[in-house]
C-alpha cells in the first residue's frame, strides 16, 4: 500500500526524556519518508475529572479517532486523587494485550546471544483489578480477577500473532497448581484457542519454572502468553536478557484495531533535557507501529538502520557504554537509512 | 558444642530420586562423623485424614518433636481429595520462612560468576491462601491475603539473618504500586523492622524491575525478602543463574526453632532408581541443617568437600554434563572430606 495521503497518528512524547526521544523518532521517520502526520498530546498539569488522571480526555479521544499512536514514558506524579497514567490508558482505551518482542541485538553484547521471543501480556485484569480492602486490622486482601472473555481474547491474539509471524510455539505461563480457579480458567481458555491452531505447538509452563528456564536457556521459548502480573514480571526479565528496557519495544493492542506502541522504560528525570537519552526503545516501538499500519518497507528500513548503528558501535548513548548525544545517535541512524 | 549424644533429625527421603539422594546424604554425613540419628518417614500410599494428604500425621509429629529435619522431593500424586505435600508441610508445621542461598559454584560455569544472594520467602499466605471462587460464570477470583503478623515475622527473620550472617543489605521485593494495600502492608512491616537494624541498609525494589536487575547484574543484591509468590518466582530465577534447582539448597524456618531443610527440585521419576541423580541440592540443604544445629565445623567440612568435588570436575552427574553415578559422585565427596 503506497500511501500518498498521510496517516494521522497520536504521539504522546511523555515527560522527562520523553520529548527528546520523541524528537528522535520524528526525525528518523521524516528522513525515511514515512507518511505520518503526528497529532501530539502532552501529559497535562491538572487532573482531568473524566480520566481521573493528568491525561486529558482529548488525548484519549485522539487515539480512539486515529486508532494508532506512539507513547513515550509518563511518570505518574506522586499524590492523591488520580490514577497511574499508564493504567488509565490501558483501561480507557481497552488495550487488552501488551506485546513485547525481545531479541538479542547483533553487536550489543550481553550474557545472552540467542534470545528471540515475544511476550504477550493480558493487560486489563488479574492482579491489576484495583480491588483491595482491609478485612480486619492487620489483615488485607487483594482480588485477582480472571475472566473467560479477557483470557480468550488475549489467547486468540497470541495464537493469531504466532501464526501470522511465522512462530511455531505458544507457551501459556501460569501458577495453576496454586491458583487453580483463576489461572486454571486462563489455561482452559488457552487450550480452547490452541485447538483452533493445530499448526502451532502449545505448552503450559509454571511461572517459577519458566523464569528458571529463561535465565538458563531463553532459546527454549518462542511466544509466551500470560495473565497481567506474570506478563509484567516476565517481560521485564526478558528485556534484561538483551540489555534492558532502553532497547526493547512494546505495543498495546485494543479492540477495533487500535494499537498504541510504547517505550516501557522510565522517564529518567535525572538526564532529562540533557540530550543524553537513548531513543532506541521508542524508535523500535515506532517500528512496531509501522508494521501494524502495514508500512512494512519503511519499518524494515528503519529497523535495519537502528540495528546497524548500534552494531557498528561508533555512536552509542551513555547507557550503552558510549558517549554520543541523542541527536548524534539519531543522526547516525538517519545516515544509515 | 562437641556433641557426644547424637541429635535426632527427621528425614523425608521423598519419592522418585529421593531415596537415592537421601542415601548419599547419609553416607557423607556418616563419613564426616556428624552426630545425627535419622528418623526416617516415607510418603504414604493412603491419604491420612488428619493431614488430608499422603503425608502421615506421625511424620509431622516427628518434625515437631525433633524440631529439625531434611526433606527430599515429594511429587504430589494427581487426583482428588488431598493437598500438595509441600504445602501441607508448610501449613501444618507453620514453616513461615523459606531461605534459599544462591551462589555461583566455583568450577561450575554458567553465564554468571558473581551471584551471592539469599532469598527469604514468606511461606504461609499471600497468593497461596487457597481462597478462590467463581463470582459468576466466566468470572473467577483468587484472594491474596497479607497479614501484619506474618509480614513482621518474615521481615524480622530476614533482618536477623542479615545481621548474623555478615550481610549488609535487605531488599524488600513488592508490587505496591499496583497492590497498594497488600504489598503496601508488607512494605510497612519491613520498614518497621528495618528501623531496628540501622546497621543494615534497607531498600525496596518493584518485582518487575528486580527481575530485570537480577538477570543484568545479580551482584547488586544481597538479602531479598518478599511475599510468597514473588519468593517462589525469584528464588527459582536465582537458582537458574547458578545452574538450577539441582544445585541450590533451601531451608524452611518455623516457630520455636523448627527447621526443615529441603531440596526444592522435582522427584525426576524418569531417572529414579537408576543411580543417576545429582544429590547436591539435598547435600547442601543438609549443610544448612547442620549450620542451624550449630554443627558449623562439620557443615563447613562437608560444604568444602561438595564444592571441591564439583570444581575438580572429575566426578559429575549427567545433569552437570558428566557421566558419574550418584554413588561415584558421593564417594568422591567422601574422599574429599
Ligand atoms: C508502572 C507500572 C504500573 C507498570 C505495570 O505494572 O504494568 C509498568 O511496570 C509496566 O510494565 O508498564
Ligand atoms: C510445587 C509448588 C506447589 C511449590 C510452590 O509453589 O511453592 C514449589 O514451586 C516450591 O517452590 O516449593
Amino acid at each position: 500500500c503506497s500511501s500518498t495521503t498521510p496517516i494521522t497518528a497520536t504521539l504522546f512524547p511523555g515527560d522527562g526524556i520523553g520529548p527528546e526521544i520523541a524528537e528522535s523518532v520524528k526525525k528518523v521517520f521524516t528522513t525515511a519518508g514515512v507518511p505520518i502526520d503526528w497529532e501530539e498530546h502532552f501529559v497535562g498539569t491538572e487532573i482531568d475529572p473524566r480520566t481521573q488522571s493528568f491525561l486529558t480526555w482529548e488525548s484519549l479521544e485522539s487515539v480512539r479517532r486515529n486508532k494508532v499512536g506512539l507513547k513515550g514514558p509518563m511518570a505518574t506524579p506522586i499524590g492523591k486523587g488520580h490514577r497511574s497514567l499508564n493504567l488509565t490508558l490501558r483501561k480507557e482505551l481497552n488495550l487488552y494485550a501488551n506485546v513485547r518482542p525481545c531479541y538479542s541485538l547483533p553487536g550489543y553484547k550481553t550474557r545472552y546471544d540467542d534470545v528471540n521471543l515475544i511476550t504477550i501480556r493480558e493487560n486489563t485484569e488479574g492482579e491489576y483489578s484495583g480491588l483491595e480492602h482491609q478485612v480486619v486490622r492487620g489483615v488485607v486482601e487483594s482480588l485477582k480477577i480472571i475472566t473467560r472473555q479477557a483470557s480468550l481474547r488475549v489467547a486468540e491474539y497470541a495464537f493469531h500473532y504466532a501464526k501470522t509471524h511465522g512462530r511455531e510455539r505458544v507457551s501459556a505461563i501460569h501458577k495453576a497448581n496454586i491458583m487453580q480457579k483463576t489461572d486454571g480458567l486462563f489455561l482452559k481458555c488457552c487450550r480452547e484457542v490452541a485447538e483452533k491452531y493445530p499448526e502451532i505447538t502449545y505448552e503450559e509452563v509454571v511461572i517459577d519454572n519458566c523464569c528458571m528456564m529463561l535465565v538458563k536457556n531463553p532459546a527454549l521459548f518462542d511466544v509466551l502468553v500470560m495473565p497481567n502480573l506474570y506478563g509484567d514480571i516476565i517481560s521485564d526479565l526478558c528485556a534484561g536478557l538483551v540489555g534492558g528496557l532502553g532497547l526493547t519495544p512494546s505495543c498495546n493492542i485494543g479492540e477495533d484495531g487500535v494499537a498504541l506502541a510504547e517505550a516501557v522504560h522510565g522517564s529518567a528525570p535525572d538526564i532529562a533535557g540533557k540530550n543524553l537519552a537513548n531513543p532506541t526503545a521508542l524508535l523500535l516501538s515506532g517500528v512496531m507501529m509501522l508494521r501494524h499500519l502495514k508500512l512494512n518497507e519503511q519499518a524494515e528500513q528503519i529497523h535495519r538502520a537502528i540495528i546497524n548503528t548500534i552494531a557498528e558501535g561508533k555512536y552509542r548513548t551513555a547507557d550503552l557504554g558510549g558517549s554520543s548525544t541523542t541527536t548524534d545517535f539519531t543522526k547516525a541512524i538517519c545516515d544509515h537509512l
